[in-house]
């Protein structure tokens, strides 16, 4: 099956293009985040901490309204595997963002689904977002 | 697109089918982890930790291994899209974990990619895990 093939002999290429992506995007968001419009599509879908969004000015719209318009990201791991039979990707990214007022950073893991454009890019089909708490250097005491 | 439509229509039913099949996973790893085999395919794939796995039976192997099969698992969040355009379904649960011998639980995100088999039922092709650091009740003092 090509899916098992690509992964098997591209894995590598998959984890520099899933890093490239994730860089690229909250580059993005924290220098130009009315940009991140041209990543979605007007049929993609959000998922934002439960709550269900479509189209690619109302999903912009939510990413960035408050507190998250000031967020600063780090990424902490990117993992990425083709997602089936027409050259989709999933990029699954967990992280960490101090939101603008808060002084400590947050946990967060963000899925994406990229799919090919006609025009030879990606653009986000899927994007579900959950923050996970509070980053400790170990276990409670 | 219907893709669309279906996310617009049926944003419920997916709620029910993710939580489902999130309740249906985490109970057959604790009762009987060698039946997880049943729901991945020979050219499944699995991202653990980092680690590239492929195929029911070396995914399974891994999932399961020490000190991973005596873990007890509880669902926090589960989030459910449309992948696309075959029938599959994207199921990201975060959650927390106590493994064996450990008295903190782990906080850790899954993301699933479920697809359709001829049979009717759903196979796992993509899952991604990640473990992320310790449950606290805010943020550190």
């Amino acid at each position: 099956m090509d899916t098992y093939a690509i992964f098997k002999d591209y894995r590598l290429l998959f984890d520099v293009f899933g890093r490239a992506f994730a860089e690229h995007y909250y580059r993005t968001f924290e220098s130009n985040p009315q940009a991140l419009v041209g990543l979605y599509l007007d049929y993609s879908m959000l998922t934002f901490e439960g709550e269900k969004i479509q189209g690619a000015a109302a999903i912009v719209s939510k990413l960035t309204s408050h507190p998250f318009q000031q967020c600063a990201h780090a990424i902490s791991t990117v993992d990425c595997q083709p997602s089936g039979f027409s050259g989709g990707v999933l990029v699954v990214v967990n992280g960490f963002l101090l939101l603008g007022g808060e002084q400590h950073p947050r946990m967060f893991s963000q899925t994406f689904q990229l799919v090919p454009t006609p025009q030879g890019s990606f653009c986000v089909l899927n994007d579900m977002f959950r923050l996970n708490g509070w980053i400790t250097a170990g276990p409670p005491v």
